[in-house]
């Protein structure tokens, strides 16, 4: 029987364009694909022969334990299966991939890690957001926003404003959030951004201030999954302006045009 | 005449393979490419129509400067050529891709943002480090080395041993940054790593301690970059181990195996 093995695949951001190679190719060749509840169908379109199994959470409770999930992994790979275990971003940011290679690796389950790209970065980019920037900032954490006892002792360990701040899952805790900040000294006028659905067409952007994050309303659709951003480099996003990338198709081999077609510098 | 653009694109930690999709498609499309010293001629080759100009760093100093880049980028541009401006990793993770968004918004140039798979996050992934873990990291910090006028002010506002921290460009200050996170109160048997070459086939790992990080010799290739991950999450990497991409090709569309020849879970 042929040896399985299970690849951790970032299927990055949303759109399906921002997959990198090796994941498009991990996924057409995927016998079984166990993927998470922000990995976007048109994604999941290209693992065209395997069998796909959500395993995320519904409605914030997990279809299936941490735990089945590994030996599932475990047992399908044992089983002569290429398995693709997908998760939205990268894998090893916020997506328990730790979890699974440890699982694996303890199995003696060949497997892979294959980076994504993380919407901590991306979303803001795609908004016109550099996370870093000359004179502005030097540096970016990323955080979850999920639960207060995992971003409570990391938020109240940073200096105030010395960094661009960027909080993944953290929609429903932005207020608490935000005001935890403004107590611990961070400015309140510090520029701020939602980020929900980047990378999809229905992409939406809130700005305004920390204080804003605080209190005010955001007037964003409900349902995508949502990235904020805190830092002076979100004002430039007003003057970088959004940056969906174009559509753009390959060029057929026929359709090279010719060199007078274009000048070059 | 056609109408040009620029397209910010992020290249990866060095593997072609770690493109995403929308990279690979504007670099076979592009008539003209702005290079960084850290981008491989691997992704360099799939560029195979455009003319090729290096404005990276050699030997410290920048072949060019920023402002004759954001002119070069404009000038082209509006020449009708379909620009890529081509950074390692994420253009707007410490890539100067936000001075240049800025100029060629200034200057009503059409312009996209191609997010890339950062170096940050991939080259501890790909040397089994994940940069958070349930119980050890909820959460990691991402600063450049390169001056200590950047990285000072920002490691003096992290508690100790916080979060898990990423510095790039670090290589040749890491004694003094090591040093002074010890000072500051960081544990000194803090696990530390220094992934050389992440991506590339001359990959290459030092794994000790932050004490040793400010003391030893790395012992590492002289030549490529070097990404390095302090935080208990190191420890990881011992039990995880390199986790490099396996060496998969697509399948061809008569290659496509009977379907018993794979079960299901």
């Amino acid at each position: 029987m042929r040896h399985g093995h299970v690849s951790l695949v970032g299927a990055g951001p949303g759109d399906p364009d921002l997959l990198t190679r090796a994941a498009v190719r991990r996924l057409r060749r995927a016998d079984l694909v166990l993927f998470d509840a922000l990995v976007s169908a048109d994604v999941l379109r290209l693992a065209r022969r395997a069998r796909r199994f959500f395993v995320g959470k519904r409605a914030g409770r997990p279809a299936i334990s941490q735990e089945a999930i590994n030996r599932l992994l475990v047992r399908a790979a044992r089983r002569g299966l290429r398995v693709v275990r997908l998760k939205a971003g990268d894998p090893f940011v916020f997506g328990r991939g730790g979890e699974e290679a440890l699982a694996l690796a303890a199995a003696g389950v060949a497997f892979e890690v294959v980076p994504g790209v993380s919407a901590a970065v991306a979303a803001p980019a795609l908004a016109g957001i550099p996370v870093t920037h000359r004179g502005l900032a030097s540096g970016f954490a990323v955080i979850t926003g999920h639960a207060e006892s995992a971003y409570g002792p990391i938020i109240d360990g940073l200096a105030p404003n010395a960094l661009t701040l960027v909080v993944l899952m953290g929609r429903s805790t932005r207020s608490a959030l935000a005001a935890r900040l403004v107590a611990r000294g961070w400015r309140p006028g510090t520029p701020a951004a939602v980020i929900a659905g980047a990378a999809t067409p229905d992409a939406a952007v809130w700005t305004g201030t920390l204080a804003g994050l605080a209190r005010e309303p955001l007037a964003l659709p409900a349902g995508p999954p949502a990235t904020i951003v805190i830092g002076d480099v979100v004002a430039l996003g007003a003057r970088i302006g959004a940056r969906e990338p174009m559509d753009v198709q390959d060029t057929a081999a026929g359709a090279r045009p010719a060199r007078e077609e274009y000048s070059t510098c």
